[in-house]
């Protein structure tokens, strides 16, 4: 079997995505960070979803992004937009955004990818309900895998290394078909950026707004527990 | 004047960096990292180099790369090469590169770059005497820029993000020439794999055995202590 390392936040997205190259033959490495986030529900989650799972190994790794601060995610100062506050919110890159994140993981995915040999790395991101982020857009994608491919021993003895993107044109929707299709429990997934110590949701956040239309529009009961 | 973030490691070429950056103006915010290294000498170098300079700000981020091992630096079961035991090192990249540290580096500077409002990195990598590294050639450091160009708010905000790497095609007796030139004092630098606690080198690594030759090569007394 092929090794792939795949972050794993705890939410929905990147649960399906571990199902997803499972479902294509990977042996994988989950790869999670207690970055200081105000959601840490999530880091729990992400411990029963790789459990459920069966990954081969979980690491997660100590980050701490508070310390550059600016975002709402990582900065107490700065509040979690809702559907009650949305008006307060400008256009354009979301509040909830933190700089440079899918960069400083996908980075560390990269180291942990050379030492253990594995030529294939997953990442949830989606650009169809993408927030607004933009790391998870298509083109930096491509930008990260062609850098990753110049900044390795894989890419100098030319090993590909490919960053895979299996939710990258769905939407909420397909993606939650597709990963209720593989058996991944949904239950044990946090979205919510200000979910309570039981693993409950807000059910107001951008995210859980996304998740909770997501459910509806698939036509799939929804067992996110709100608080 | 325009902020800059520099990553700077205690060593001889990022001192140099910072200088060059400073010269052209850049008020600088100086970025370290505690990962875990062998030669803990070169952060306190760091500390020395940065206080000297006169930075902004200087921050060291702890981030643990042994947990990944992999490289004579990180993972005490891995020799560091020496001139005495070189025959047992294999062709190609050496034992003591990291895996993807510039590319986890870069991702914090760039991270931290973001919330200050900088659109300015600096890194002294160095493709002449690089030493096999494969993330500092320059089609490497090309593909990083683009890649943060994407990456960032201040890529879809139009503000181009610019990596500099002023050392790129300087050899290191260049390097050595234009720091002292700019008054940089390198008894305050540690390049050393192993130096010891009073930051003395020993003289036998690759990195010992390149900084050496280049001072003998620009014709300038060598300040560094050997043990």
């Amino acid at each position: 079997m092929r090794k792939a390392v795949i972050l794993v936040s705890g939410g929905l997205d990147s649960a399906t995505a571990l199902a997803m190259a499972q479902a294509d033959g990977f042996q994988c490495y989950a790869m999670s960070f207690d970055y200081g986030q105000r959601h840490q529900a999530e880091l729990q989650a992400a411990q029963r979803v790789t459990a459920a799972a069966g990954v081969s190994e979980h690491r997660i790794i100590n980050l701490d992004l508070r310390q550059f601060g600016g975002s709402a995610l990582t900065d107490e100062a700065i509040d979690v937009p809702t559907s009650g506050n949305e008006e307060a919110e400008p256009e354009g890159i979301p509040v909830t955004y933190v700089p440079a994140r899918n960069t400083v993981f996908l980075s560390l995915a990269l180291a942990w990818s050379e030492v253990l040999g594995a030529r294939d790395i997953f990442v949830g991101v989606n650009a169809v309900d993408y927030s607004g982020y933009p790391d998870c857009r298509p083109e930096y994608i491509a930008a990260f895998e062609a850098m990753a491919n110049l900044a390795t021993k894989s890419g100098v003895e030319q090993h590909h290394l490919s960053l895979h993107t299996p939710l990258i044109d769905l939407s909420k929707a397909d993606i939650i078909t597709r990963g209720t299709a593989l058996g991944v429990d949904y239950a044990l997934t946090v979205s919510c950026y200000q979910a309570n110590d039981e693993s409950a949701a807000c059910g107001l956040c951008d995210s859980c707004r996304i998740r909770r239309q997501g459910f509806v529009d698939a036509g799939i009961a929804d067992p996110t527990p709100y608080y």
